[in-house]
């Protein structure tokens, strides 16, 4: 058999305290000596499908062609699918389990061309219990993959259309205020927007202040809810320069930069935005206007019964 | 020489915050450049022999054959031995300290075939101190076996039967109740207990429930002592069911679910065992039958003049 | 073109929980798919350049010839040049920021040969933001040397005495007493001092205790501070042999003993001297004779009006 891919891409939830992602690398080079391994990452909280796939996503576009293995894997020895999908017109094949963990990649990506349901045990590590399929059913996959084994060979084709589907926030501006939600906080404490710059012009200027406001940052609580009557339960709100390059923000001051994924991050210069403003991913962050005392300008003015707004004191803001 | 090993499986204590582990790669490369490095953790707790003795034989099974260097070393510096252990028949070298890190993987492929100390400076490298045995010692001699260096070369032969022997805790069954201990607690919080479902059969059910109850957790105190009469300071107690797999535990629920690796573990499906019951590596860990309605079943009545045993409320009972 | 190198060295502050290390690892292995990464670590404290330093200086005798990579780069996005720089007659290339990262393993290493700065975009990755040169700038360049691009076309070429040079403490001896700092603190707790045997010699006595003192441990406040008027915050003191082994220290007591790099650590065997004493990478440290009875022998008798020196109790000597 000719060998098809030498590079296998690995993440997961493993951590590095067990012996998880090192079994997994023994058995890819025990059954593909040729391959290359490149681990991603394993530090994924336990469980956190969600930011596996973003993370995925967010590296797709500067992997190397080859073979990916995704396993951040609630369902283990449930009924949950094992599958393999095929992309970029076989260029490369994800490997993980059919959770929504490969949706975002898969999305960019132009979507799946083939998928399999891993269900032939031929291709599987025989074991004891069914609880570690990282090494049992992806890494020999993996492998034979790597070996030229064709995707088809591995189990039972399945419609694409049918994989789990990942949940991608999306942003909304209405009535003068854009509605995001924090993706990502990285180790330097920047916090990475759904938005990109796209979403911004026509209504704020480079160089100019926005007032950022935010919800409580419970992980995976915060996602746009927008059932919620347009309010939002601050946390906190802050002045922030929409600013071309870090440098442009200023020491110490909270900035909106293009970050190097093309997308828009809150930031402080050599600082931890999400430590100082509490955010983490999932948080609701609302922006708007200030006008030139910097206070929020009211685009448009709510009329009702209810309680008035006062947009110069967003706390006071009637919620559900 | 012709190479005779290609892969070198590295364990450590070594953490990755300092520069220990990539300055081990790099003098294996440097000695060794055909040979693949598979890092199979290096977050075993500063000086714990016995969690890396039994992370290695977790592994075992897995791994590529070639070098195996196992640097867990309390010891560096002063009198204990650097020793290369040959085992399978020469499809594999352990390198490391002798003091018992390597010594539950050697009983668990069928002993060794050869032993070395290594006491020839000529295949080390020249150092200041005598504290980083890792860089000095067990690396240069990992990439000379590489290489094809005989064993017999790097030391003075030894009788593998008196490598110093690793400490296995045995589990007791005794009186209609199981004594085992936790062996290792896992990212996701399962607890691997020191029984196989054999030691089940016979007395209990898959699908039954049982009693755990389980010892104080301080780690490393916690062994089997049967020198406390049987008694176990209890820190708790509760019913766990006895499944096949992590589904048929039940959503929130105590579950023994044989593991990944031929034994059986407590389990709570997608929470944490260990966090729940404040269980560790070293925690003892009682396990009974219970009757119809749940209560710990006597499956023999001690007599005596003590204080009655009240089955039904395990605190009450006497301790030492 | 004919490849040049075939190993990259690669350190970063990056960590371990996002995907940059991965990401870079993809970019260099597109570029130079023969080339091997050896990661030294990723677990430098956000923009810490000098422990980064330090950890590739101390590295630096042990490291496959080369390319190194190395990012803690605080002024990503800024003016700040990024570099290459050739050292030991082209056998390596050191590639990062111009901020005094690369600066002690250069001196240490002989000096630099040539240096460019990399301004030359034809060689760098197309990116959105410009906040993750490690992918975009240092990943690219690194594979390019590899394969051959001599270094005058990565940019260009800038004159060596002009990189930012590293501030290494340096130790002092006077009136008696032995003025010095931690340099690192490694994950066993030892804490390695910027002073080496030659010292102590003529002295001090091995085998013999001296008086440690310490100032308080703030990270990167501790610098020896010679305006100080020689005098010390103490935030303790103690009494250390200096042993000439681990071993020869004694079970519990504080030892300074030669480590693995040819310096003087303060050292607690199977303990954390850094834990005990509260010693980070910074803090001050005095040495000083002791007599028989174990007191601070006064060398020299300082004469003035201020209160009277008692060595016994050096907690009341006047601080400025």
């Amino acid at each position: 058999m000719t060998p098809r891919y030498d590079t296998v891409t690995f993440l997961s939830d493993y951590g590095h305290a067990d012996e998880f992602v090192g079994v997994v690398h023994s058995v890819i080079r025990s059954t593909a000596p040729h391959a290359t391994i490149i681990d991603l990452t394993h530090e994924i909280a336990p469980f956190d499908v969600r930011a596996a796939g973003l993370l995925l996503a967010r590296s797709a576009g500067h992997l190397c062609p080859g073979v990916v293995v995704a396993v951040v894997d609630p369902g283990v020895g449930t009924e949950r699918r094992a599958v393999a999908v095929e992309i970029g017109g076989g260029e490369s094949v994800l490997v993980g389990p059919d959770n929504g963990v490969l949706a975002p990649v898969v999305a960019l990506c132009g979507g799946a061309d083939r998928a399999v349901e891993l269900d032939d045990p031929a291709y599987h590590l025989p074991t004891a219990g069914s609880t570690f399929d990282g090494r049992d059913v992806f890494a020999p996959v993996a492998g034979h993959l790597c070996n030229g084994v064709p995707l088809e060979e591995l189990g039972t084709l399945v419609d694409p259309a049918g994989l789990l589907p990942g949940i991608m926030p999306v942003s909304r501006f209405e009535d003068g205020v854009l509605d995001a939600e924090v993706l990502w906080v990285d180790r330097y404490g920047n916090a990475q927007l759904n938005i990109g710059p796209d979403d911004l012009t026509g209504w704020a200027e480079p160089g100019e202040p926005l007032e950022v406001s935010w919800s409580e940052g419970t992980p995976g609580a915060g996602f746009l809810a927008p059932e919620r009557d347009g309010g939002l339960e601050r946390a906190g709100s802050r002045i922030a320069v929409w600013a071309e390059t870090f440098a442009g923000v200023g020491a110490g001051r909270l900035g909106l930069v293009l970050d190097s994924y093309g997308l828009v991050a809150l930031t402080v210069d050599r600082g931890s935005a999400a430590d100082e403003l509490g955010l983490v991913a999932g948080t609701s962050v609302r922006l708007r206007p200030v006008d030139e005392e910097g206070r929020p300008a009211a685009v448009t003015t709510p009329v009702g019964l209810g309680p008035t707004r006062t947009p110069e004191d967003p706390r006071e803001e009637p919620t559900p």
